[in-house]
């Protein structure tokens, strides 16, 4: 193999991956909103972690499958804004926008949300490690989620969501009373966009569930 | 030529053309939604059926033109969530989530619907062979689609989408009382995870106008 | 190099620029959602044009960071369809839904629209160099934006937006009565859907805030 065989292919290999995690993000969205928990857990690495200490694909599928089941009649993720970006060649983060509509009962539950996802390569197979889900409101489609504690699920108290807080820049655009007059920063280099907004800030205290 | 280089330049192609289909989605939506008759009837191939026995281009364009006029003052096609898989080099399957929006006299109708799309490659160039739209619902902005029956048109008897029509899952899912106790299914193999979901399955009497 | 590599290399750094392209566009999404203005402004071309005669990235962070501020608590830029297509290697237009979504003091308003973006490779990254905004409607999430000047923003006038202005087809299909009789237009070419839909027309008189 010459050289420029030998970058073509790691190109190529780059291009493929970004193609099949877009892909993988999608049919999350298809599998759930189908019910096929099967289908829905196979896109998730093996030993990936569920709540209460449990893990693996059928722990997910399990749990997956009683939240859906307890609160929703039907549900439709549709997802939209996508930036996929490689720490190496075997791992990616993500951010993922998702809007999904929840027949809950009497009420039609609308959301705007995000995902910060987490995807590993296994055996040459792209899955989710971690989907991390962040939300802006959860309302029904006749009540703006206007105010604070957007999170208004039917018969249950209304509360924070997360959208903002996996990025600093939210917070201290509010703390300026107007634009910022320092220096701009540089453009983030390629594959470091969410990083370099996410100054290794964490999110503390989510509720999914 | 060498082995490694037709190795990628199969690769290549692959890339391409799933590329050239994400575009070819984008490119209905806005032809259709900007009325551009010719635009839109373009995507499909010369020979597509359309409804009552005819098939071609020009009757595509007259029955979608004519579709469009009667019921709407404009729309919107914002499409979402896309999977897309090949069968063979020339031909591949879909699922495309799509948000319409319609004004229609009084009300502004909005829908969560997918296609179960069919490409095809004639000449180099990809087409839509076959597009099935599947509705969940169809209301105005004001009604949530709560209940039974969600395509809701105004002045029309409201009526069953096929939104989970295509994928066994869904039925199976709401017939059992809790999740699935049987060993899990291993992921579904790249390229056919829309097969594997439907398992043979086909929609029938599927109203789509 | 081998000819054959030097084509490939060609196709391949074409399928990279659609796929930066697409994570631009994205990447805008997410940092005017979390008021990184930073960010957000070194995704534009350093000499990108800004109103009132003013150019380059800190005269657009402030007329951003100003816009945002003055209008809205909260805002999500959920993107759909998608269309990039490359006038030579180091240049492209694009047409991409977006759904926004503002909370703007007592009403929450929703959006549909379209950027018309020409995009820009400087030193080996795409950049933007403009997005001209298209809107179709901007309405409370409560009052169907039904019959004409559809920008109905809370506290001002409303006003006609300019959804349908960069296509003639949209005038075309209404001057008409039914559909068109003529010939069927041959399908563009690749990477000339937009500018075949267009022809040659520009957009005069859009208010972009």
């Amino acid at each position: 193999m010459t050289d420029t065989e030998a970058e073509i292919l790691r190109r190529l290999d780059r291009i493929e991956s970004r193609d099949e995690i877009r892909q993988l993000i999608s049919k999350y969205s298809l599998a759930l909103d189908m019910r096929d928990m099967d289908a829905m857990a196979g896109l998730f690495v093996p030993d990936v972690r569920v709540g209460g200490g449990k893990s693996g694909r059928e722990a997910l599928r399990a749990w997956l499958d009683d939240t859906m089941r307890q609160q929703f009649d039907g549900t439709a993720h549709h997802v939209g804004t996508t930036i996929i970006e490689f720490t190496d060649p075997e791992q990616a983060v993500g951010i993922v926008y998702s809007k999904n509509e929840h027949e809950a009962g009497a009420e039609w539950v609308i959301m705007q949300m995000m995902y910060f996802d987490k995807y590993e390569r296994v055996d040459g197979r792209w899955y989710f490690r971690r989907r991390l889900p962040l939300y802006w409101y959860a309302t029904d489609l006749n009540k703006p989620p206007i105010g604070g504690r957007k999170m208004r699920w039917p018969g249950r108290e209304p509360y924070e969501g997360s959208f903002h807080a996996l990025f600093p820049s939210w917070t201290e655009y509010w703390d300026r009373s107007g634009p910022e007059a320092g220096p701009l920063a540089p453009p983030a280099p390629l594959e470091e966009f969410i990083e370099t907004m996410r100054r290794g800030n964490e999110v503390h205290g989510n509720r999914v569930r």
